[in-house]
């Protein structure tokens, strides 16, 4: 549903409320990169833009928003003007620069870059974080799946164990985008015209009388479109039954037991029974190192069913992504600003990524001041989408989205695609940005050497 | 937001059709239960309940929501009548019983029970889940952290790495509920009535001209609430500048760095400059186990700011919790069901859950029929919070679900709530559901030793 102005921290509104009384609205730049990859991937999938764009486009603080701020003992402190002309009329004015939903990026590369006024830029941010964060660590979990099922369909089906339904609606989008065939979410259908897909529960076979009640019953109404769940109480029997019944479906599921074993035999009754156009497909507890195991070992799975891994990352729930102030107007002219701190060393500046390409597909990427020129053979990544607080590109339709994303991908070269062990993709810093990072890190260091520094920051 | 009876998947309306269709609508039972705890953990905390309420109080479908159902391909062939009597006059008229929020619970232990007809609990099984699940597995972990952190304050600010602002919410409450003093989220804190809790960014330092100007200007309007970020650039160098200039901060924070040498040092200045009384609040990708190292090197930390690994409960994103028929209306008379696919077990039958105690706190559990005399010293933990559709129990205040689980939990064994290597609290399985489960096993297993049975599942 759609987040307010109010998912976001605290700290956002006591910091805001300081900069509007003092008049401290200088633009900023502000930018959302993920600072190291988790150990498993090779690449992410950028996701979630949509819903920034959406959320930046709709954010206005109530009334009764308001008065709860005012509320809050800590803001009681801030300037009353604060509540009464500076938040009911805040609107997002600013400019939105970002890599399109579905491209794959790599560690200190900026997803959003967002320029506004120092109090808007500032509280958006909690919001635009968990917004991308979120479902590019789902889209770049999806892309793995999808990789290693290698061309078999992935349905999505890990709603109920996703981090609410909000969550598990837009798992399923972030896992369509980045290559799943469907999703079982009807919410996502029905938000983002997903399709879906289903089959049955164990709960559909036990409250029949038996396995063949319930399996010719589902049948009855829905043909010979029914996907007959076979493994509530014996894979092997109830395929067989299939078989003697005279049943077609267009497949069977397996969800426990070793996949690998059972979808053999069960092919072979299938087979066996005149039922080679029916498929077999698997499930239960399935991520892309279980199916990648099923699909090089050559088993009889046509399709997967993938749940909690897809719907929370499992192995990798959360980017260490972050939103840093990279530049601030100072009297007309945007100064470029870096953070000290050990082994948090941000770059400074508004920067671009362009992605270098030869006849054979990505070389490598080159992050830079956006102010440089493009490398050669370089395609810039990050495009404005808001402009003074207006969308500039219509939504684009989300199998647009999948096929961009398909494509994009798979123009990299396969180590970098590989589950285990990718490659490394280079992320080369330009001569400019370096520059300026090695001068801005030695003006810091030295002051930090004094106790008593008070000088200006640049 | 109040998520709709769309967050659920496709197959549990394509069953509910058929069920509808052939007058299948007995009073069914389903119980919500984890299998296993993740392996770090040696208990979880009930949470999520007051959603689930106010989710089926509120479940109905919309005339636009039956008219993308009626749009599905596989839909299609459902009866007309579907669409068109049963979902627009669709209400939950079930019961729920339910374990109370902030309980502490163990797997196998049923959370929540559903005894409705069949389609109804059928179509609710998916939201009730993704919204129990979730809020579970972060108290679970919210409690971890509160008791490894002895008494200390824990704020919660992981909004930013939440699966989502809605998640960021709920993850929110739920750690408040298993013991966090505090959450940076405005939403929760708006929504819930939770005390909220905020400091300053490095932005904020690093928009400002200097770290003297950033944190006069703060204290300026928050005066001593005012709580300082000293790792911009360089900690002792802040410290010692809070000291120079004679501010009297409530406290500073560090968020990078090695957090138990700098707290030393910067302590000692601290106290040096007579600011005694300014506490030290540390962040920066604290979990349970940081939490305790912290703690017990006896560094002078006085509180924890703690995000992503409670906003995602990170070493444990999700619980695999499962909603299983577990009997089933035959002629009046409730027929106790279970499934017996390897190693995915069921125990049969309406359960309730005893914890039993001794002058010393909970000496274990018994897991029996709900038919069952209560064990000696034995309380039941699930009570009816709906009856008929209709809520049974007003809503807790969320500062008294936190007392309730605080003194709930604080009973256990100290073992039992270790963070590493708990002890294994005992869950003992009733000698009459023993005694069903063996019966049941026995005829289900006979039954799958031929391929073509197909008596009756009793």
């Amino acid at each position: 549903m759609p987040a307010g102005p109010l998912s976001t921290d605290l700290y956002e509104l006591t910091m805001a409320a300081v900069y509007f009384a003092s008049g401290k609205t200088s633009i900023s730049s502000f930018e959302l990169f993920v600072r190291t990859l988790p150990g498993t991937r090779g690449y992410l999938i950028a996701a979630g833009l949509e819903q920034v764009i959406s959320y930046l486009e709709k954010w206005r603080f109530t009334a009764a928003e308001i008065m709860y701020l005012r509320s809050i003992p800590e803001l009681g402190a801030a300037d009353p003007k604060f509540f009464e002309d500076f938040l009911p009329n805040l609107r997002f004015t600013g400019d939105v620069w970002a890599v399109a939903e579905g491209t794959p990026i790599f560690a200190g590369e900026p997803i959003v870059r967002v320029t506004a006024p120092l109090p808007e830029a500032q509280l958006v941010e909690t919001a635009l974080l968990t917004t991308t964060l979120f479902q590019t660590a789902i889209a770049s979990k999806a892309a793995r799946v999808s990789e290693a099922a290698g061309g078999r369909p992935v349905i999505e089906f890990g709603g109920r164990r996703a981090h609410g339904t909000d969550a598990a609606m837009y798992a399923a989008r972030a896992s369509y985008l980045a290559g799943c065939q469907a999703t079982s979410n009807l919410e996502a259908g029905y938000r983002f015209g997903l399709p879906v897909s289903g089959t049955m529960s164990h709960s559909w076979v036990m409250s029949h009388s038996d396995e063949l009640e319930a399996f010719s019953r589902h049948m009855e109404v829905y043909g010979e479109q029914s996907v007959l769940l076979i493994d509530t109480y014996d894979p092997i029997g109830a395929a067989n039954l299939i078989v003697r019944a005279g049943l077609q479906p267009a497949a069977v599921r397996l969800d426990s037991g070793n996949l690998a074993r059972l979808s053999l035999a069960v092919r072979k009754i299938l087979d066996g029974g005149g039922l080679g156009e029916t498929k077999i497909f698997v499930s239960g507890d399935l991520d892309e190192y279980k199916v990648e195991a099923l699909v090089s070992s050559d088993v009889p799975v046509d399709g997967f069913g993938v749940g909690t891994a897809l719907s929370t990352s499992s192995d990798a729930p959360s980017l260490n992504g972050v939103y840093k102030l990279v530049e601030i107007d100072r009297g007309g002219t945007m100064m470029p600003l870096m953070k000290l701190s050990p082994e948090k060393v941000t770059y400074p500046g508004a920067k671009q990524v362009w992605r270098v390409r030869d006849s054979s597909g990505p070389v490598h990427d080159v992050l830079g001041l956006r102010t440089e020129a493009n490398p050669v053979g370089g395609e810039p990544l990050l495009s404005c989408v808001v402009k003074g607080g207006v969308r500039q590109q219509p939504m684009r339709a989300i199998e647009e989205v999948q096929r961009y994303c398909r494509s994009a991908l798979g123009s990299f070269p396969k180590e970098v695609r590989y589950c285990r062990n990718a490659a490394v993709y280079p992320v080369v810093i330009s001569t400019t940005l370096d520059g300026l990072t090695a001068t801005l890190s030695s003006k810091l260091s030295e002051r930090s050497d004094t106790v008593d520094w008070n000088s200006r920051l640049l």
